[in-house]
């Protein structure tokens, strides 16, 4: 019998294909392997080619020369850090100058590297990038909503091969996250604590959608996962605010990330997939409904008119069996 | 200056990249022109092939023989049309049996047919049988929710060549209806009239968005398209339901829903797109603050971590030259 699961977090209901769902290998996805170059000489990321993509806002150094990581603005991005943000308003119609910043965060200066592959402290590098950037957008006062994303692989929307992550920051807070926010908050005022919270708690004790856990954090399959490797990763300690986050809990979270990522990596071969960190602003880091997390979300299915006209997902694996494949993945090294 | 548009309908904001919007010439996609054959043996809604797909529910007969139109149970329903839908709920978790029905609507027996090219009566009958069909599904007391959609092309999330439309019926009302009826609700209680009806005036009044309408209706690109030829067909008669459509506009909408493929298969080289029919249920159709309607996305662009992360969408196009390019569009014939 299928199955249809609520998520009470995101308020969908997503259909469980319990009896026609596939094997995980199945959502391997026969791909055109490229060898890529560890050096790229027309790559504007590469190291060499700063003079491409000026106005660095951001570095980490490297020990011995140049840098590990850096973050500087997007040269296509849709927004424009000049101007106000202030709403025109006329009748019906509501609009804002395209007022933000946009940034791209280079993970490294090797070409061919891969998030899950870098050493530790390179992940940890890229951590404190964003955690730097995400606290600076904030001080702009023009902006209501910083959003952190990376996108790997061109189904997941990028066709740059350097390994890079982006940060946002946009002067309106988006429908989604209000709505996210309304949901935590009626769960809070309905059962004083947070959904979130009860919501690890459950997946913690339950344990058959864990991947794998932390001192600091836990990442797994939610209960009702979108799509068939729709990943969570939450923090074990109760903070609305990704920037609130400890020092010791970023290595943690490196360590996390970098696993969870290789994991998929090795067991889908290497699929395009995007991460988004969910978070408030840091004002509201200390509020009590509502939780910062990250979201993994490999490409493997395609959302068609069914998706789009409900908002609803269809699930062809079960979440229980993709996560027991990718705690049973074998790690090189 | 880019902008950042609200759509009150969906409460999404939209940054539509004005400077460096894309003529739409640019959204053509280079895609290998495949000649399909008007018959295929092996296609299981090919006539003569009726019994690869059989339990047929509904049928239009044909002036000569056979069918022109019907609709069959899909095979590949992720639901089950037997069973109860009741919730069972364990603490946080909640859930339903996947019961449900989902049939598969054969729009012709033309394997290499299209919806834009077909003889409008033709188009007629498909209207009247999903109308049938929408209505049989709410029948069915565990019914919950009905959409109507048609996938076309691979990019849409269909791999099937004969033209086909699909009906599901969910035991749930799908969060995103919901929310659309939240917002709505809400625009109702503070204004008093329909934000549909109102949304329509102020698009047939600011014009520049009209890509075609007729007495029934009007099809536009709403001022916040989220894509770049984003379109919606609003009935101008106020109604919250689909089936509770008149014999006379059923005629107007087979006319502008041709109209509106044809501009669009022609001017962008038959790109895969999706149409999504949003509706409440029969019992619902006459309050006064929801209005049905149609929307049309074809798939030229691609959902990134940005607008999986937020919601939000970025439009490269402006929506008033997307709307001249496809009133420019010549017709053939």
């Amino acid at each position: 019998m299928p199955e249809i699961r609520h998520n009470p977090i995101t308020g969908d209901w997503v259909i469980i294909a319990t009896e026609r769902a596939k094997r995980p290998e199945e959502f391997v996805r026969p791909k055109e392997r490229k060898v890529k170059p560890s050096f790229s000489p027309d790559c504007p990321f590469c190291p060499g080619n700063e003079d491409k993509s000026p106005g660095e806002m951001f570095r980490v150094e490297g020990a011995k020369e140049g840098w590990t990581v850096r973050s500087v603005p997007n040269k296509f991005s849709a927004l424009i850090p000049v101007g106000n943000a202030a709403r025109i308003e006329n009748g019906i119609r509501k609009r804002i100058d395209g007022v933000g910043l946009h940034e791209v965060i280079i993970e490294t200066p090797d070409h061919n590297g891969s998030l899950s592959r870098l050493p530790l402290s390179q992940v940890e590098s890229i951590l404190l990038a964003y955690q730097s950037r995400f606290l600076a957008f904030y001080q702009d006062e023009r902006i209501k909503h910083v959003i952190l994303f990376k996108n790997h692989g061109e189904a997941a929307g990028t066709s740059m091969e350097h390994p890079h992550s982006q940060i946002v920051g946009t002067p309106v807070v988006p429908g989604l996250i209000r709505i996210r926010v309304e949901e935590a908050l009626r769960y809070y005022g309905n059962f004083g604590e947070c959904l979130y919270c009860r919501s690890l708690r459950q997946e913690l004790a339950d344990g058959v959608r864990i991947v794998v856990e932390n001192s600091s954090f836990a990442a797994f399959l939610p209960y009702a996962a979108l799509s068939p490797f729709h990943l969570w990763i939450f923090p074990k300690r109760h903070g609305a605010c990704f920037s609130n986050i400890a020092h010791g809990e970023l290595e943690q979270l490196a360590v996390i990330l970098k696993e969870v990522l290789l994991r998929v990596d090795v067991g889908l071969e290497d699929p395009d997939y995007n991460v988004i960190f969910r978070s408030l602003p840091p004002e509201e880091g200390s509020v009590k409904y509502f939780h910062w997390y990250l979201s993994i979300v490999p490409r493997v299915t395609r959302a068609a008119g069914f998706e789009l006209g409900t908002g609803m997902f269809i699930n062809t694996a079960l979440p229980e069996k993709s996560a027991e494949f990718l705690r049973g993945i074998r790690l090189p090294g």
